[in-house]
């Protein structure tokens, strides 16, 4: 509307326009949206279909259960989403696809924005995705109904990496993944709980040894939860041996 | 309300439980959730805060970003949720947790339903996951501003596998990861689109090459997208050789 053409911009297909913001309204991605630091687009892929009902999915060539989304509905809007912002990445939530982390957010934030496909039903026409030359991003390995709960995680995480989105900066360093590792275990008032009290090295005052408790757990969570994310995490700190 | 009580429940501790049902209302899982196949309670945590401002957190003990989620606040509202229904399993969605999938959403599909806990800022008190044990579920290496989208993603996952929800019993049979493969691509008509037409043997009326066709492409896919997944494809058809 104004000059802010530039702000990060989250453009989404979905037959299910309704469902943003969603959450994304809520909290601190809702007051940076309101505040103008990103942009949320909707395109209702039901626009974009055939007759009189609007019809977007056909059954399966060759057989088999549920529909697929039409390659001759969805290319028109991707076309429609992608003609005032043909540098943003071309993403369609699959279970096919590049399973997301941290890393991607980074990328994507630090880019103009994203235009993301949600499907619905079996998938979408396998044409569609070769001719646009789409990227498949995984939520995780598992099934959704459709791809408009992934496609809010991929906003989410990345939006909060925006700059000026978190309230402390501090907040999005030094947290889980930045360093393959997960995040140390944390504790508030009150010093005791149900006869449970507060680690006493957190009570200390000495900023050293928290530091190095904090380190420490960091590790031993990791090491215990995560031995894929370990083994990443000392590739890492030991690049010579790579 | 009515005899409905044996119906699979999500039970949702959240700051933002107008966030519920979301995109869970739309669609397949809404239509469910309409027909009784499950149901959805939402758990206002700001009920069980501290005081006339009713505060839910307070700073990290040790120092340090960010605010942490009081034990004193979160034990009362567990165990608010968990007064009618002991036997759900207790899940606190933390980037900390054991990575979500398809085996885990089977296994709660089987049960009587889910209370989940949705952390925001920083995480909650580590005393709570102890004293309530607690298990940490992870939607993926990636940080979001708060559990309630990853929330989402585990109860649409989990609801679609419920008896009676999708419509085409089918569907849910034969899908991506039952047998830890990718799904081979979909098409649909038109036969020709951009100048790419549908790949001929799924055209050929053929059941067993239309089968044989798909399998080969799972497996290659699977093969070169996903080559973790495929070392379990491999290990679980030659039990012989584990």
């Amino acid at each position: 509307m104004s000059g802010e053409t530039t702000a990060w911009t989250a453009r989404v297909i979905t037959l299910f326009p309704s469902a943003f913001p969603g959450v994304l309204g809520e909290s601190l991605t809702g007051k940076a949206l309101h505040d103008g630091l990103w942009r949320l687009e909707t395109i209702d892929l039901r626009n974009f279909g055939i007759g009189r009902h609007r019809n977007v999915d056909d059954t399966p060539a060759g057989g088999g259960a549920g529909m697929v989304l039409r390659a001759d509905v969805l290319g028109p809007a991707i076309e429609a989403a992608q003609a005032d912002s043909l540098a943003a990445p071309l993403i369609y939530l699959s279970p096919r696809g590049r399973p997301m982390d941290q890393a991607l957010m980074r990328d994507l934030a630090a880019g103009p924005g994203v235009t993301l496909i949600c499907g619905r039903f079996e998938g979408v026409d396998e044409r569609v995705l070769q001719h646009y030359d789409v990227q498949e991003v995984s939520l995780g390995d598992f099934v959704l109904t459709g791809g408009e709960i992934a496609a809010q995680a991929l906003i989410d995480a990345t939006v909060r990496l925006l700059p000026d989105v978190l309230g402390n900066a501090d907040s999005a360093v030094n947290e889980s993944f930045d360093a393959d590792l997960l995040e140390h275990p944390h504790y508030t008032r009150p010093a005791e709980w149900q006869g449970r009290p507060i680690p006493e090295v957190l009570m200390s005052g000495h900023h050293g040894r928290i530091a190095e408790w904090r380190q420490q757990q960091a590790e031993a969570i990791t090491r215990t939860r995560r031995p894929d994310l370990w083994a990443r995490h000392i590739a890492r700190n030991a690049p010579d041996k790579a």
